[in-house]
């Protein structure tokens, strides 16, 4: 793992949530990103190293429009950037960790992702992630 | 703002978190402290440049057990480093924002720290941290 890439915090009220992070964070968003497959609006703010990423439902079919209703606002998932996303996957199932997608989908911000089952990591939902070369 | 100094994660379990985290993020513990004051074990990994804090209640009294039997295991903060905690405390007041700690106490990791009244950041707790010179 070479380091947290991301924290991704559902939000409903986007404009809002905009304005409040980049307050407190004192930076400006510099990327706002769709990804229909998903249905979700993504955007992105810089922290040092990593990024906070507010996910924004597109739809009522998108997850994170189902994290909303279920969870309401907050931190949806944290991402941690691997080298090898395949070879990860493939150490992690050997090791007995579930992923939600065993083969790599492509994501927001031109990145291989996968999602661990979150049954066993504490209830906290995984990312790993990798750059598209 | 300077980075995503950590994220702190509210674990039951420590002995399994801390196994399920290192398999997860293939690194070790680097470091134990107890904040008696809070009444928490913290336990912390290296991600890149940012670090994954597992927080564990030493008495039903911690903050961290009323979250626990609230909201189960899970993300508990951001904490964001600054590089003057106390300018920024009065930045984010006269924005209008409430601070759950209008003084900055110590935390774990040499820190001086601060609590952003979770009310108006989209469910997100917020921290904001200093270290202490």
């Amino acid at each position: 793992m070479k380091k947290l890439d991301h924290v991704g915090i559902a939000v409903k009220d986007l404009k809002e949530a905009i304005s409040v992070f980049e307050t407190i964070l004192n930076t400006k968003v510099y990327k706002e990103e769709d990804v229909p497959e998903q249905q979700v609006k993504t955007v992105f703010l810089q922290a040092g190293e990593s990024k906070i990423e507010l996910l924004h439902a597109l739809s009522d079919e998108s997850a994170i429009a189902k994290f909303l209703n279920k969870k309401g606002e907050g931190i949806h998932h944290l991402a941690f950037e691997v080298d090898d996303i395949f070879a990860e996957i493939k150490r992690l199932q050997a090791l007995g960790y579930e992923l939600i997608n065993s083969e790599p989908r492509k994501g927001a911000d031109d990145k291989w992702i996968a999602f661990l089952h979150p049954k066993n990591t504490h209830g906290v939902l995984i990312e790993i992630c990798q750059k598209i070369r």
